[in-house]
């Protein structure tokens, strides 16, 4: 069920100046120069060091809704295009796996399967691609839409994105191109295709400006965690990325999304799951659980009482005391589950409306994992063993100090115990993930070609 | 009128393996390796050791009709997307300017914007747009339509579609990224605006999610030669890349379009105008025709005459004589001017068939400069004292090796003349040109503030 190796796969996700919320204040953090891209080849070549599978870069096209302009003020919430980041790392980098997120709604399949296909190239075979749909409302703005696509057609809209980008990314054979200098022929038309996708979202004519990716498909990633976004999963992704608060939940997930794959008729190896770790390492035990608390405390209060808000369905606390119990939460349409691990959490620990507020902020994105570079390594190996995951995706509150105490102090003893390669042992993406290079579609087809409309006779 | 220096600008233009449809088949080119990162980079250091203003790269998201497969094939129509290929070859230089070609047609501003944002970030403000209008019928059908927009509507959505772009990167002050880590505020809420614009092709909310790029603006480039095309570089380009057969065309050329700039109440100096110029370039100017006469003979047959069929307005030459006279052209409705400027050519010379299609497709794309170092900086240099150009767009018609003589043999010429830099004087595109950095529109208009969407209470 996992790579022939049966080693784990490890991505560094940077979000902003760290995964918390409130990193890029804490004293360990850098100078959070998230414009330059100093900051990312920096985390990029700590990733390289400690011999990652790949660099994650999350992105939207717009912002998140968060109460309050003062809240908003508090967090680094600068979004550079990650393609283009991502470009740039390739050429501070050699061997380190480069996903880019880009949202199938706010996108064309040309030009996306245009912009992963040239970062290929550069990357000489490195891209991934994390598959998203969008669903913030400013999004929507920003693209001349008054609200985000409903449920259903998002994800209809995403799996037929997917399947142009593949079909375009097929549209070169591996073998096109031919610069035959002296026969003045710089690539064999036979082995060019159009793909005239005339579809439900989409009518693309084809073939793509230049020759099919390195990998043949760069890697397809997602994150989706609704039943239909599951479906997709199963149907197309590679990598699938997603976060538990604990192993239970991460093993049910595992399984759940395996035997989804399997009944597509896909190997279950054929698709990895990674689940997100927030690590706070330090020498000691007391040390990490020091700086858990210290990063807590950096929350500002208004961001963190407009977080839990959000997570309670718009609910306004603006009229209780910060400092007493949290009220009882009034009906609302977000996500039921979600609220009621807040309200249990919040009885059972007998925190304040600000407390429970902290602990939801800081814990938004991913689980932590507290400790000795020990104990981390003794949880991943846990979850590892117990089919909780394939892997990790390293989402460091602190960048790039916590992300260097991982590479420094965790990966070696993950590497003592043949859980995590010692070198890269192939230069690809696929390679380093175990995924096998996609076939064309069109070797061993002729019949499914498709003469580009390009071709035709303009005199007539 | 022109930089306070009165030195000349430089843009280095690589298309595909050289600007000559045929250049790619020359023993002195390359091998032609166009999905190859190195390829870029090994143009983007000659062009900086040469003190180039910048690379500029062309673009189209599909292909030009070219009539018959077998014709296509002669072609290195390779393409990668330009802003991707050129965050990685700003790694590798440090000085020189990124122009990226990226069309107003099958793009949205929203993510245009960014990404040139995130180009300047990343070059720490050496990035450039050259804006154009997508006219080829197979990008349209790449991009969901049947047909491409018409002229009028083009330019129209171009131009609103620069204002956006434009008012996206001003939604950040300069100075609204405090990165105040005891205060907890990441930045200056009051600096940060909505756009809300809501305009005949574009509704786009913003703000950008990133600070203000570098160059406040990345450098507005453009080609277009139609009256539209002209006026919108009037009111919005920054320099303008054209081509011309000769000195007057030129002149005429630039004596119109300054005309046009003063007409808008702009500073004549405000707008570069820098022509193509294709250089075959060795020790002799007997040397240098022999290069010119073999790039000629290396264009097949096929692809020559189906480029001559192009420009005579899709006329059938399939039933005549490709070693015999041309016969008279049919009305048709491609352009006439230079419709009747081959036929003239074709009489006076008494060229057949396919000689005139020759010498149409090795000229496509520019005035030829043909001989040695000395005799190519001079007509440049007569060009440039004439006011017929600001400057030069250097189309290599062989990479790299074309581009290495002209920066090796031409440019210490010009130098010794005081015509061009030794040594870069500013870090940013818009010092190298000369050109101003612009205030943004809400420097000192605290009216103009837009409260962006996102900061609404969401609790109501």
């Amino acid at each position: 069920m996992r790579t022939k190796t049966d080693r784990m796969s490890l991505f560094a996700m940077p979000m902003g100046s760290g995964a918390h919320c409130a990193g890029w204040r804490h004293p360990l953090a850098g100078d959070s120069r998230l414009h330059s891209i100093g900051h990312y080849r920096a985390i990029a070549q700590i990733a390289e060091r400690g011999k990652f599978d790949a660099m994650f870069l999350a992105d939207a096209q717009g912002f998140r809704p968060i109460a309050g302009r003062d809240a908003y003020a508090c967090v680094d919430a600068i979004r550079m295009d990650p393609v283009t980041v991502l470009s740039a790392v390739a050429m501070a980098t050699s061997h380190l796996g480069l996903i880019a997120t880009l949202s199938t709604s706010y996108n064309e399949p040309y030009s996306a399967a245009r912009r992963l296909a040239t970062l290929d190239h550069i990357s000489e075979g490195r891209a991934g691609w994390n598959v998203v749909t969008s669903t913030t409302e400013n999004e929507a703005h920003n693209f001349g839409r008054e609200g985000h696509y409903g449920h259903g057609e998002r994800y209809a809209r995403a799996a037929e994105f997917v399947d142009v980008a593949k079909q375009l990314w097929d549209s070169w054979d591996d073998d096109a191109i031919l610069a035959d200098q002296d026969g003045g022929r710089y690539f064999d038309p036979a082995k060019v295709h159009g793909i005239a996708h005339q579809g439900t979202h989409f009518s693309v004519a084809g073939p793509l400006t230049m020759g099919r990716p390195p990998q043949g498909h760069p890697v397809i990633v997602q994150a989706g965690s609704s039943d239909a976004g599951l479906d997709l999963a199963a149907q197309t992704a590679e990598a699938v990325f997603t976060s538990h608060p604990a192993l239970e939940s991460a093993q049910a997930f595992y399984t759940d999304l395996k035997e989804r794959v399997a009944a597509t008729g896909r190997a279950r190896s054929s698709l990895k799951i990674l689940t997100a770790i927030q690590p706070v390492i330090a020498d000691t035990a007391e040390e990490a659980e020091a700086i858990t608390r210290e990063l807590e405390a950096l929350i500002p209060a208004d961001l963190a009482i407009a977080l839990l808000q959000m997570q309670l369905g718009g609910m306004d606390l603006s009229g209780f005391d910060p400092d007493g119990p949290l009220p009882p939460v009034p009906a609302n349409n977000a996500s039921q589950g979600s609220q009621k691990r807040i309200i249990d959490h919040a009885a059972r620990e007998n925190l304040s409306i600000l407390q429970i507020a902290r602990h939801i902020a800081a814990g938004r994105t991913s689980k932590t994992a507290s400790g000795t570079p020990q104990q981390v390594a003794d949880m991943l190996t846990d979850w590892f063993a117990a089919s909780a995951a394939d892997g990790f995706v390293i989402a460091a509150p602190v960048l790039p100090d916590m992300l260097a105490r991982f590479v420094d102090g965790v990966v070696p003893i993950l590497q003592a115990r043949g859980l995590f390669r010692t070198e890269y042992e192939g230069t690809t993406l696929r390679d380093h993930l175990g995924l096998t290079r996609p076939a064309s579609r069109h070797a061993g087809h002729p019949e499914r070609h498709v003469e580009p409309e390009i071709w035709a006779e303009i005199s007539r």
